[in-house]
């Protein structure tokens, strides 16, 4: 059987790896990852093919893992937090489906059996580190424009914000791109408080983590880096303090009509 | 020190349980749960006290665990998916927020360290089950109208459909309960093409898994139950065939604007 894994290897915590991701690397001859995922997964990786490809050569990580696999040799493909929600996973089925539509010339590819892992998200882990900021029904955006108009984007906040969901902004910023974040922030304000808790989570899990609450008043691109998660709580999200020790969380009901 | 674990066990399979997980279930004497997660998570939970409380009494499980663990006892409080979504996590820090406003009078309950530990929730289950549903925005969105008016739900419904989230539904329909799912299916359908996919998993991951692939015009509250799953694609999801094989999945980009 050709085989790929495609594996979630949660926040960065080896502690977060389920051990069905643990034992698909170790089914693996050979690895594909962006090379920092595989130095953070430390041991499991030892003895087995690296296959490291720069960020921004998604595609050409996908085809590499599908090749491989479709050579013969048992490949895991790999990214941080869930494979499944904006990484990996999805490149290796835009791929299939243009092999199935004839847009490409490698019907090898259909040959290899898939299996996806889920990993933990980086939203969960930094909902779990400050409480329960998940409590009730909320939302992901990317502010990434690389391949979605801004004015996709920019809607999708509305609604966001018309439907009182909690937000978490993946891609918030970039190197090239700052503005986007701050633009969210005063969308959103438009329909919930000034005082709506924000997380901040930096490397969340590992060991350079760096946790900060704040308020979406107060949400600034400037404190905002491509590593750090952002979530923004509903209308009804809750900040609580007990002596040295602070949480987040969104309550289960919903009192107040929109 | 006195230490409460608030755990999700992930969605059934016991190699998506996190280490992390059940380390704390190990360092435990005393486990709080809906019996039916015990029986799942098998010998985890040998040599400890259970404290099995039905559905429905979701603060007394809460309460019960403060408790244990205020009063010395290393508890962990469990429940399967991610206990920070939809589920206990949001339960403890109610009631610890009732007890900082002085609501109750329970001080003893705010010197026990609370940990929550995130887990695989059902969406996560069933979007690597099927590919890859969750490749871009999704939302979740409880259809319980237990606690929150149905006004809201509702609003939050037409929001999804408005920004064209990949919709997953907990807490679909119950014994008493039936129609809404059926509604919101009509609300979307006013928003995305009734060829849009959708994915019912029922006990993802489980010995009885079933996983029925559909349309959002073929969706029918009778063919779901409280253990299932419904994610609704955006209006750019793929179900791509592969032989006896196939896929959902959900495209990175966004090529049409909204």
């Amino acid at each position: 059987m050709k085989q790929l894994f495609v594996v979630g290897t949660g926040p960065g915590d080896p502690s977060l790896i389920a051990p069905k991701a643990r034992e698909a690397i170790e089914a693996s001859s050979d690895l594909v990852a962006y090379g920092l995922y595989m130095d953070l997964l430390g041991d499991i990786c030892a003895g087995k093919q690296h296959h490291d490809l720069p960020l921004g050569e998604e595609i050409g990580r996908a085809k590499l893992a599908l090749e491989l696999a479709a050579s013969g040799k048992t490949t895991a493909l790999l990214s941080s937090g869930d494979i499944g929600i904006y990484a990996m996973a999805t490149v290796v089925f835009e791929l299939l489906d243009q092999q199935l539509q004839g847009q490409i010339d490698q019907p090898e590819w259909l040959e290899v059996e898939v299996e996806v892992i889920p990993g933990i998200s980086a939203m969960q882990a930094g909902a779990s580190r400050v409480g329960a900021l998940l409590g009730h029904d909320f939302c992901t955006i990317s502010l990434s424009d690389l391949l979605t108009p801004w004015e996709t984007i920019d809607k999708r906040i509305h609604s966001a914000g018309a439907g009182d969901f909690v937000v978490s902004f993946y891609n918030p910023v970039s190197k090239k791109r700052d503005w986007q974040l701050n633009h969210a922030r005063d969308v959103l304000l438009q329909y919930r408080p000034a005082s709506t808790p924000v997380l901040l989570g930096r490397q969340l899990t590992r060991e350079d983590e760096q946790v900060t609450i704040t308020t979406l008043e107060k949400l600034d691109a400037k404190d905002v880096d491509m590593f750090t998660l952002v979530s923004v709580g509903n209308s009804e999200s809750r900040h609580i303090v007990n002596g040295n020790k602070q949480w987040l969380y969104t309550p289960r009901g919903y009192k107040k009509k929109l």
